[in-house]
């Protein structure tokens, strides 16, 4: 059953319940919605936690985008925050601001979709608020749990690992820039755009083979491994015929006149997770090994020996 | 030192690294802002978690509050809903959405009121995200540890057992009334709109003396006991004359010929702790009885025998 009408016409509390009414809790949830506030269980004795704030007409289009794909990807970036850490994501809250005039349909279905994305692996929304504001804004926090392990953060990355790369680069780049100019396929490429699917389970998987460093892709590539390069004080090295390029993105680019290797190197919010290993350790399976780590001193990241042009990162001001 | 011009002048990765300076980390931090997420203690097994979502012109105005005034208010609303499960407060995640031209200066001071809010409790502010909207959108998610002690919920009150609050009723919405009629005083009052003083370490204190239920005023004093009325499936009846009724707001009330119990028992945002007691339990320093827990039946909250008009919590879309 869908509600009829506006935010506004169904009211604050009517519309908590009905959202509320669609959020199963999970395995980790003590006290789930409806209180001051969620109890998790933490059962490593240290929690994970990040947060994000999506803001409508910068981080997506009520015309681009589904509310089912919104929830989809706000949870998306967040869960896979946790799972870069090599954490297992047990829970997300959610603030929601929206127009009263807003059908009243959208929230739900962004709660299906935050459902959906958590479903995935096995967390639950415990907790939010709902506010009123001109555009919709999304805010999500994501916590997750070590199991005991400890995190991988971005400053291990040492001279001789290699650097691996597992889940897609360049897709949701590419699918935007189809979007951008007026097309609606490549459905895989716009699909991409709008629903990022990040490779949670290789991030505990990481970090159990030895990962020294990891790191998810949401600002690029080389932005991101630029992160990683700074943290460690090291150089890395890519090989750019190393890196996937898939073939939907090869025909796009061709037909856009564009190199694919932008889109795959600069493009962020597929979500792929970035890992750096020693040299003899094994990977888990989907892990693609990209370049290697090298003394400091040549630049944070270079690409075949040089430095890339636009390696830069989203400044969300620019 | 301060940031000159604006934040887009500034620049993101600037605007997020002098931020991140402004906030040291507490005791319970492992990793802190820089990596994909944080890492906390959560030293009892379980977290406890809430968050919320402030945008300006509906939760503050830049020219009633100052960036130091939000960044205390914001901090406090979410610390407090962590305190009232009977936890202590350990960490924030805050989300910003700011206008390119907003101030430099003003997410700095953000900072510096969330940094200070945090220190009343231990806590800290441990991550965040920084994106362009159109208004100042502040979400924060607060979290805490139990240790060891179960939550107190809303649903545990019982007939028989007392009802008692501690700290502040009707200030923020005196302050409130002051500013919206154009005055900026009596101060007091305004500086409680600006920043809630909740009682925060009589949260976890409440929990240890028993208390069978705990909720912080934030919609109001009667919407607020309505809400644990209906969880428990019991009558909450108030003594009026028993409920306190600070001096400022009586001067102020009675200037504006109104009557001040209506700010006491409907206004919200000062985030006082109430709780319910067995009726012979020792009850933390603080606390002071306002009425007592009857058997269903007779409508959620009473006040004097009677319903009280305007007893409705705030629909934010109204």
């Amino acid at each position: 059953m869908t509600a009829s009408g506006t935010v506004g016409a169904l009211g604050e509390f009517a519309l908590i319940d009905q959202v509320v009414a669609r959020l199963p809790q999970g395995e980790h949830t003590l006290v789930g919605p409806g209180d001051d506030a969620a109890v998790l269980a933490a059962p490593g004795g240290r929690v994970v936690a990040t947060t994000d704030l999506l803001v409508e007409g910068r981080h997506f289009r009520r015309d681009w985008s589904t509310a089912l794909d919104v929830g989809h990807k706000a949870a998306a970036q967040n869960l896979v925050d946790v799972a870069a850490m090599g954490a297992r994501p047990t829970a997300l809250l959610v603030g929601l601001g929206v127009p009263p005039e807003l059908p009243a349909d959208w929230p739900l279905e962004l709660a299906d979709g935050l459902r959906e994305e958590c479903a995935q692996v096995g967390a639950a929304v415990v907790g939010g608020d709902v506010v009123r504001s001109d555009r919709v804004v999304v805010s999500v926090t994501a916590l997750g749990d070590l199991d005991g392990w400890e995190p991988v953060l971005r400053g291990g990355a040492r001279p001789g690992d290699v650097v691996a790369v597992a889940g897609r680069l360049g897709w949701a780049a590419a699918g935007l820039a189809v979007l951008s100019r007026g097309f609606r396929s490549p459905r895989a490429l716009v699909d991409a755009h709008r629903r990022p699917e990040p490779p949670y389970p290789l991030g505990p998987a990481a970090a159990r083979a030895g990962a020294t460093s990891l790191i998810d892709v949401s600002d690029g590539l080389l932005a991101d491994l630029g992160h990683v390069a700074t943290a460690s004080g090291v150089t890395i090295r890519l090989d750019s015929a190393a890196v996937p390029v898939a073939s939907p993105l090869a025909e796009t680019a061709a037909a856009f006149n564009l190199d694919p290797l932008t889109w795959v190197l600069t493009g962020g919010d597929d979500h792929a997770l970035v890992a750096t290993f020693p040299p003899d350790f094994w990977r888990p399976e989907g892990f693609v090994v990209i370049g290697e780590v090298g003394e400091p001193g040549e630049g944070p990241v270079l690409v075949d020996g040089r430095a890339y042009e636009a390696a830069a990162g989203y400044d969300h001001f620019a």
